[in-house]
């Protein structure tokens, strides 16, 4: 079923077993799996895949769990990927594109790590999983804990939306606040996993989310016809989204399942101008980002003022002649309003700061209107409900409009 | 494309014309679509399936939109069917599977019938609809209709689901309260539509809406291998759902793409203690149903007093030895508590009542343990923000837990 072959760091590229459990690497750096590509190259084509269930797990030689039984899954993946053109017209792009992973269980992109992640958990027979977590996260690994009998405990800062918050309740996941940022609720979870012989699974802490975040790259190149688009824009938190897509564009290459000679679409990883780590690492050419103080931004997915994968994102970004933007506020809201009136898709805010980074890559000449632009929506809009104003008139009951 | 022939009355069995814009019948019965299917089953089998996109739109040629080009599509359908095992033996089941319609745009089956009836609408010209609604099916057609470009005029109870407003809101559309029923609602928008020429789209009162929600009975088919289970419980409101699923049993029989001598799944009409008009109705022996007076329950989607296709989903029911159960508002909610900690599904309170009904339809004999029994969920948990208290404790920075 599965050709994993083991695990390699990220940043020294000492090798690690796969079969048992493991965190980071004794350097510090993010352990990426590895699998045997030669010989998944051989036992499956492009075209085995297409009478295959339609979820993320299509893929599955591609993925760590060995055993069909660990596999934990809520139908995840295979989101729809569809035209924009009523948009595109307005930005001035001929085509223009939108993956929707508000189709994923608990409504975000986080579902693909937390079904790969808990799945092989579950496979190398942990029982307790702990993490910190801004929202989306823990509300999608709490649920896939709870289908697999998992405890799970979160920490998240106080101002975590209240739909991730319902969401881990929900499921039963024991929950705490904590008047702080992320990484005071990361430090919380660290303590307290030594003290209880917990797993931690924060991001980039375990190997695992990573493989169902590139199964997005895996997609796109599949619902594309096996051709890849000139440019991909995705919202950069933890990055570990575009760094899944950079890692499916290599291992598909290897594979030999993309045209030959092919030319990688340029990854644009987009940030808030309140919370920007690595668009500014980027633009002075640095390798690692350095922590961003005061983060604030409407679109708190991607408030992480400094991300573990920094230097994957900034490698994944300049291997394919991408680049790295921040947005306003004010251009993410604009965004929110143009993707949801002319194409009837609430997207969620990270989503939308994608519209702002688009329309200002075409000012400035870095995109071209004739290319094929892809926008990588990481959640639906309905999760965040505070968002936009609602109110509607109320009419008598005699009345005519 | 579409092997699309006319239209036919489901009360009187007259047929029209399907190219001309049609609401109910000259006798007030809803209108059914209908196709050549001897011609479909000659260019179709469901091997040809395997390879196609990702959305009910797979079924093409069994949906009533001529050209591609009118289809208007945020990748609804092809929703995921999974197992429940761990409610399957807390309940007493040994295949127990539900069928997530949360995992579509809008979160709801809604989106099904959304996207239909406004391809069709705008393939035959129409660029203004008004309906009135409960919630979701409001959130849904204002976004197909936003991506199509149409107007979208709503009226909905002052009641109706905040979550469902911000969908409306959010993608444009001109929405109103009244302080009523869904009733009322119609009432008003009858009249507005009538003086302003705009296409009533209220539930039944068009023709296509069924053709989306008929999906959900190929889809199940299609990913149990072209088998069927034994029994499939749907939450009844308007009942098109089940009105559809039961159409797509028969088109699918005629052709041929079941097995020999198959028997129908048996279907289960479920609604809630406070609103049993179709279970009232069964167990006196009825056609038809009566209003319910002071209509009332948790499962607000299906607080539909007085359902003009009724008499479709008793002969559903019947004809496929199927029944009908209510279900009270704290089975519901012990039912959604079930499924959200021992398996992870955050689902709506619609879907939650299934499994009320599961357990009394065990309990009095009706269903047996070993039968192959789906629950179809109709939305997600998110919609309803309200039903859980969702409140965490807050920690010191410096907490171990």
């Amino acid at each position: 079923m599965s050709f994993l072959s083991h695990l390699e760091c990220s940043r020294c590229r000492q090798t690690h077993e796969a079969d048992r459990v493991q965190n980071l690497c004794t350097c510090g750096g993010p352990l990426l799996v590895r699998y045997d590509l030669k010989k998944a190259a051989a036992a499956l084509r492009p075209a085995d895949l297409a009478g295959r269930v339609s979820s993320l797990w299509r893929y599955r030689e591609l993925l760590p769990v060995r055993s069909p039984d660990n596999i934990v899954t809520l139908g995840e993946g295979m989101t729809p990927l569809f035209r924009l053109p009523r948009l595109g017209e307005a930005l001035g792009l001929r085509e223009l594109w939108l993956k929707d992973e508000g189709l994923n269980p608990t409504a975000s992109f986080k579902a693909r790590g937390a079904a790969t992640g808990v799945s092989r958990a579950k496979e190398l027979g942990i029982t307790s999983i702990a993490m910190p977590t801004n929202g989306n996260a823990g509300g999608a690994w709490a649920s896939y804990a709870a289908r697999a009998g998992m405890s799970v405990t979160l920490v998240m800062p106080t101002d975590a939306p209240a739909m991730s918050v319902l969401e881990a309740t929900a499921v039963g996941a024991r929950a705490y606040m904590v008047k702080g940022q992320i990484t005071d609720a990361g430090a919380i979870v660290a303590r307290s996993a030594k003290a209880h012989g917990w797993f931690e699974a924060a991001t980039l802490k375990e190997p695992y989310r990573i493989e169902g975040k590139k199964t997005m790259g895996y997609e796109l190149a599949e619902q594309l016809g096996w051709t890849l688009p000139d440019v991909i824009l995705y919202p950069t938190g933890g990055g570990v989204g575009l760094i899944g897509i950079y890692k499916a564009l290599l291992e598909m290459r290897e594979l030999g399942w993309l045209p030959e000679g092919v030319r990688f679409p340029r990854l644009v990883a987009v940030q808030a101008e309140g919370c920007q780590p690595i668009v500014k690492a980027f633009r002075e050419g640095r390798d690692t980002s350095e922590k961003w103080e005061n983060a604030s931004t409407v679109a708190q997915g991607i408030r992480v003022p400094k991300a573990l994968g920094d230097f994957l994102v900034l490698q994944a970004v300049r291997e394919t002649k991408g680049t790295c933007v921040a947005v306003a506020d004010a251009d993410t809201l604009w965004g929110l309003t143009q993707v949801s009136r002319l194409e009837g898709a609430f997207i969620c805010p990270e989503g939308a700061a994608l519209v702002g980074a688009v329309r200002s890559l075409l000012k400035d000449g870095w995109l071209t209107p004739d290319e094929r632009v892809v926008l990588l929506n990481t959640g639906a809009g309905i999760k965040y409900p505070d968002i936009l104003k609602s109110e509607l008139p109320v009419l008598e009951l005699n009345a005519t409009l």
